[in-house]
This record gives C-alpha cells, sequence and structure tokens, in this order.
C-alpha cells in the first residue's frame, strides 16, 4: 500500500513542480480588450493595441510606426514565435516591427521573446497574433528538451519577413536552425548540418555574440528546401543522444514537424 | 486517510520547492562585521565597509569615492530595492554610488540588484542600508506573481537621487512604475497608464533595450502626484487579469501600498 | 507510520525537484563520434570535432585555426571549468582558443560556460576535453551553495593560459579567484582577500561590467603562492556566514581543496 502512495504523491508533486513550457489550464478570459489569448507552450500571450499612445510608440523603437499594434510574447522560446510570426505575416496583412528576445525560459538555458506586429487595422493586427499563436503548437514540436538543457530545430520551405529580421534568412528561400544548450551541443550540431547537405550557413550565435547571453548555440542555414531540411534531420539525430548524455531522453514539447 | 496523508506530505513538499522571494528563517547572524541584516523578501542582504580597500575603490566604478560604503543586495527584485533606496538617501547622509542590475530572480523573468551607497562616516552607511532594509517590506507590496510571470507597481509622491540614478526620475516630483513579465504584457501596462491620466512618460526599457536582457517592458512615469498614481493603478487593474490569463491568480510578495 | 512515509516520500521528492549541479545517473553512452564524456558536475559535457567545417570555423571568432576542436561545455559554472582548462593546457598539446560565459546556472545566480580548445591532432584535443572533465572533480570543491546564492573560491600555484584569457591572470604566477551571489557579499570578499595579505587585485566583475549579467562580484588576485592562498581562505572564512544568513548552511559541490 504504502509504495502506491508514494507513487501517487509523487506524480501529484512533480506535475506540480516539474519545469514546464507552459502552465496548465489557464483562468477565465480576462476581460480587458487588449487580450487576444494564449498559447500554454512557452507561457505565450497573444495581445493588441488598437491604437497605440503616440508617447509610447515614439519610445518602442519600432521599424515603423501603425497604430494598431499586435503583440506575442513568451516567457519560453523565441525560435517557436518567430517562426510562428513568420506565417502569421504571410498569411495577413501585418507587419513585424520587432523582435526582442529575453534571457529567460523560467531558468532554462534559452530565450523568451516579445515580437511586435503593426498593422493599419487593428483586425490586422489581432489575426497576426491570432495565426502565430495557433501555429506555436507546431513550431514548438521540434523543441526536445530534459533537465540539463534542449535541442530546438526549425524549417520552412520559405522565409518571410519575420526570419529575414531576426536571423537575416533570404526572402523567398528554404530556411532553418539549430540549437543546442549547453552551447558545446549547439556547436556539433552546427558542424553536422552544414556537413550533412550543401547548404549555406547564414548565422552563428553563442553566448557571447548574437543571443541574449544564453547558453546555446544557434547556427542558421538557407539553401534549397530538400537540402536544408536533410540538414536539420541529420543534427537532430546527433543532438538527441549528446543531450541524453547529460540527462534523460529528451522528450518533444508538442509534436515534431520536421 | 490516505488522503489527509497525500494533502499533508505535498504542503511539505510545495513549502520546500515552490518558487520563494525569501528564504523563510534565517539563521544565525553572522560574526562578520560588515553584516547590517537581511529582509527574506527578495533575499535581500545589507553589508556595510567600514574602510574600503583603496584598490577595491578605484575599480568599482563609483560616482564619487567615500571611504565608508554601504552595500544592499538581493536576488529578486530591483525596482523594490531602488525605491527603498531611495527613501534611505532621503532619511541619511548617505548618497547612492552606484546602482546595478543583474539578470536573476532566482530562475524569474527579471532583476536581482547591487545597491552601493557612499558616506563619510560608516554609522551613515549603516543606516542607509538599515533604512532600505525595512523599506522592502513596503516596497514589496505591489509586486504580484505566479509562474508565467509577475507585475510590479511603485510610486512615491517625491523622487530623490536613487530614483533620479537609476530610472531619471526629475527630483522633487512623484515618480512611478509599471512592470510587466512576460515582456508583453508590460506593453500593455505601459498604454494603459499613460492613456489613463496627464503624465510623462520618461522611460520604457524592453528585453534588448535599457533591461539586463529581462523578459520585462518596464515604464516610467512623472508628473503630478494625483495623476501618476491614478495612472499607475489603472495599469494595475489592467494587468492582472491578463497575467493571470497564463496562470494562477497572481499574489502580492507583501502588502499593497498603492 | 505516516511519519516515515512522509520522510520516504520527501526524500524521493527532494531528490527530483531540489536544484541541483548534476542530473544524477548519466544515460548509456551515446554511439556519436563526437562525444568524448560528460561530468554530472555542471552538467558538465566534452565534446570534440575532428575536421571542423571551415565555414563554421570562419564564424566562430577563435583565436587561431586549428583543424580540431576539443569543447568543453556546462550548464553550471564558468570558474571550475576555466581552471580545470587551465590544468588542460597545461598538461597536453592543445591551445584554449575561445572562453564564453552565459548567463546561466538553471536558474541560479552565475554563469554557464563554452570553452574550445585547439588542436592539430584529434588526439591532443581529446585528451584535453578528458583532463578538464576530470579536474572539474577537484574544481568544483570550493563552490558552496545554498537556496539563496553562492561561493566560489578557486586557486592555483601557476597560472597558464585559459586563465590568463579569461582573467588577464599573468602566466606562471599565483592566482586566485573570490566570486559571491547575491553580488553584494562579493563586494565584501573581494575587500576581505585584499585586505587579508600582500596581493595585487588584478580584476574586478560586477553584474553591470565584467560578468554576463550575472548576479555576482568576481575579484581575481595574482601574487605570491601563500599570500594569495592565504587571501582567499580569509574571505572563504568571511562569505560562509554571510551566506548563512541568507539561508541554510552553504555546503560545497564536491571537495574543498583550497
Amino acid at each position: 500500500m504504502s509504495e502506491d502512495l508514494v507513487d501517487k504523491v509523487m506524480a501529484e508533486v512533480m506535475k506540480k513542480v516539474s519545469p514546464r513550457l507552459g502552465d496548465g489550464a489557464p483562468s477565465a478570459r480576462p476581460a480587458v480588450t487588449e487580450f487576444v489569448g494564449t498559447n500554454r507552450l512557452g507561457d505565450s500571450i497573444g495581445l493588441v493595441i488598437a491604437n497605440v499612445d503616440s508617447d509610447l510608440l515614439a519610445m518602442m523603437r519600432l521599424e515603423r510606426d501603425y497604430k494598431s499594434l499586435g503583440i506575442l510574447g513568451a516567457r519560453t522560446g523565441a525560435g517557436p514565435q518567430i517562426f510562428a510570426a513568420d506565417e502569421a505575416v504571410k498569411a495577413t496583412n501585418a507587419e513585424v516591427l520587432s523582435i526582442e528576445m529575453a534571457r529567460d525560459t523560467k531558468g532554462g538555458a534559452g530565450h523568451g521573446s516579445l515580437v511586435v506586429f503593426g498593422a493599419e487595422d487593428v483586425s490586422d493586427a489581432r489575426r497576426a497574433v491570432e495565426v502565430a499563436l495557433a501555429e506555436l503548437d507546431r513550431t514548438f514540436g521540434d523543441i526536445y528538451a530534459n533537465d540539463a538543457g534542449h535541442l530546438e530545430f526549425q524549417y520552412t520551405a520559405r522565409a518571410s519577413y519575420a526570419l529575414q529580421k531576426a536571423f537575416g534568412a533570404p526572402l523567398g528561400r528554404a530556411f532553418g536552425i539549430t540549437v543546442g544548450a549547453p552551447a558545446a551541443i549547439g556547436v556539433v550540431l552546427a558542424d553536422t548540418a552544414v556537413k550533412a547537405s550543401t547548404i549555406d550557413l547564414i548565422g552563428y550565435s553563442s553566448p557571447a555574440h548574437g543571443t541574449s547571453l544564453t547558453n546555446e548555440v544557434i547556427a542558421a542555414f538557407s539553401g534549397d528546401s530538400g537540402a536544408v531540411r536533410q540538414a536539420i534531420i541529420a543534427a537532430r539525430e546527433v543532438g538527441m543522444p549528446l543531450l541524453a548524455a547529460l540527462g534523460t531522453q529528451p522528450e518533444s514539447a508538442s509534436t515534431p514537424y520536421i
């Protein structure tokens, strides 16, 4: 009997205290006009400001001025939100005006994020945020984490403006990233990917250069669609056992899509 | 019976492992002459150096040289410590010589802090630290946190030198800040506050600009006393349901004062 | 009986959820040629790339180009890894090419790290990583942590190239560091050490200057062997009760060596 009890209590406790990508059951929908929605993945929240204050707008360092802003923020994740934002700008009349990456992840090794969309019409800003929130279910699919770190893989057949702004991705070409934390693993992911097929390495970020001091190496690749995908998959195959060597088998935060 | 037991164990466990702003019961008072005191809020510690080594002083990048230093440090919180330091410089013969904000909060989304006071006389440095430690009980009052993030609101009817140094607050005028984490929520707080009354937005910090890469947007406001207070309260009313949408109802770390 | 059960469950749970410097039992050795080994201290992993891709090499900002790279990465700790790397360069034909410090520690107040070694021959790169991984058992010895922060002390009788690169240590002379988190404690450690014996204070880093925004003050000392050691020991004696004032008695992560 006592073993059962121990298991039961353990299950309850681990549910409450283990590292989570989101906070489980959301509360009631807030009665605030700015609220668009949330996604439990990454503690992501979507907001909209229909007519932003002009003094505030002037301080926000946005690329262009729009009166309506869509805002996507998250405690955990920048890659998933940026790839989701990329789909949002493809699908709507909104632009991406700024992308900032906090050193966050609720104690993990990576980034949180703040993405600001702009649109002439608040319905377009809202729509961009809605699309991005929904896309997160997919873009969290190839994040694999354990207590010692995480791996992230992203891929798109056609990069748009969010990926151009965040990573310098060439517009319209296939694009992907590999991320490893602790950063040592990310170095090997980068080397594996660039050797696996004929692609262009267009970015390399490490704790002291190009990240927000995260314990990650982020490599970015552009090229033909099949080649980029093959490179990302090769890196994933090498990365999983390396991260597993530091702890438990890493698990996907959602459903893998690559 | 077994349900009772589960609850009992859960209570014990959560007491030990849930995120805390402080570490509960302090140990015995250390027999170290530099020790002034602690405040469990934010794991805050107050220290004093009666006659600082001159080589060390030369490396500390302080605004002025004093032989006696008061030191206030914390794992969690920068706003509460800075507002508390502001009361300390009003109440004593000490000056604020430097304010630094670490990316910390024991895994949360915000800042820890290091405030250095200087005085000609060690008793003045000590007094400044004592006042600041005591003020923390108040200045943690309008911090509201859940597992997904936090909100912070601060207000003073009359800003002094610590707030001038940290935020560029005009001396002698009412001053307040709104802070939201994840940063997306902080954008809406800023917009709400600046629209709620006739005040001056004098600062806007975000993950990539003006913070230590925290997942926060911090807005700073100056103006007439009633107007600043009204703006801060309006932002708090909008922020609470937004943060609650990501998790549990946020709770005050102490007793609200605004 | 129920008390026993509570204790038993508590022990299980705390094992799983309490802050750890490593992840306990590693998984099976990964079948990846780049893998060298791990050390559970700091979630440290050692990797090697026999013949690094030239495009990647060009982006890695290394001091010199080598075709074989050794890589040491960790979630928790930079001091232990750098002092371990220093032993590795003394003992092998490898060079240290870069040292980066992430803002990490799995939610703690300090740094994670990424150290890259280079060698003409992959066996030399591998050997450097192996030596460094093994040295971590020693260099984690004078790290003392509780839930409120940590202290770190390191000492070597003869500094080599890794310590020169990371801290500007004069080659061949005795060298040591004191680290305190929250940073306030580190200020007192620095002052105590520099007053305790005739040594040179050659570095002082704080949250806003010289760290990766960690909540630490790191002081670096050079001088005669006995004097540096004596200074470090004096600082440790003052630091332990100060950190204990914020929580439980700090415990060594391994076996103290100073």
